[in-house]
């Protein structure tokens, strides 16, 4: 699955890349965005910083950005989802998936105790991969109370 | 409320007190936790480096904890609220909820664009604080789709 993905870490020079798909994200899902061309610049310099860690798979095809925050608990990092992306006509056919264990496996190999992430119960999609690749949704593992996300815009 | 809260804004020299009250919240939930001594000089380098924003309440009784990453849709930043204690005995007596206003003000200070958390459906008490101070838990907004948080340890 991950081979058919093709999946590479994004480097700055990836930002128009990175930045069109985002764009393309929030477009189709409603959510505001300041355009491929404000976004560009912005990534390019978060990637390079290190603030962003992306991924690109397919031909260009599909993102997944993570962040990642040193843990107070451990020696660890806490690593988080922000977006998992895959451009529409080529959904269902594995990148997904495959850049979604990239994803994982980096983050295991940068030491990580975990990656979080936020979804909704309308994602079905991506809630069913989430828990194929073995997320859990419930506190302290399968059977605890479900958890949830909240949000407060400034 | 919040000016009987007393909040302050942590400091390094906090370490210690932090440390007590986020070893003591983490034995309460039954979650993992290596030990307020071995967190103290975490804490202490995390908050030194801006990584942990902490807020402090009451007399050394309560906290909240934020983290703040660079925003890759404007030039604002995400805060994300990792932690809300008060010490039981303090409860249900507005620390909690003076913390986390001055939690927004400060989101808001820096220019944040929201302040994100990930919570239980179990936690009825901080779902209550969160809702009241104008958090959301659908996405988009009031009548969207449950937002969800999914973790996988690794």
């Amino acid at each position: 699955m991950e081979e058919r993905a093709n999946v590479r870490l994004a480097t700055p020079e990836d930002a128009s890349v990175l930045a069109r798909m985002l764009h393309d994200f929030n477009t189709e899902f409603e959510m505001a965005t300041p355009g491929a061309d404000a976004l560009e610049p912005r990534i390019r310099e978060l990637v390079r910083s290190g603030s962003v860690v992306g991924l690109i798979g397919g031909e260009d095809e599909g993102l997944a950005i993570l962040r990642f925050r040193p843990s107070m608990w451990s020696r660890g990092e806490i690593a988080y989802l922000e977006e998992l992306y895959v451009v529409p006509s080529r959904r269902r056919q594995g990148i997904g998936e495959g850049i979604l264990r990239r994803a994982i496996e980096l983050a295991r190999e940068r030491g990580a105790d975990a990656v979080e992430l936020g979804t909704s119960v309308d994602d079905t999609g991506a809630i069913a991969l989430y828990e194929k690749l073995g997320f859990c949704g419930e506190e302290g593992g399968p059977g605890g109370p479900t958890m949830l996300f909240y949000e407060l815009e400034l």
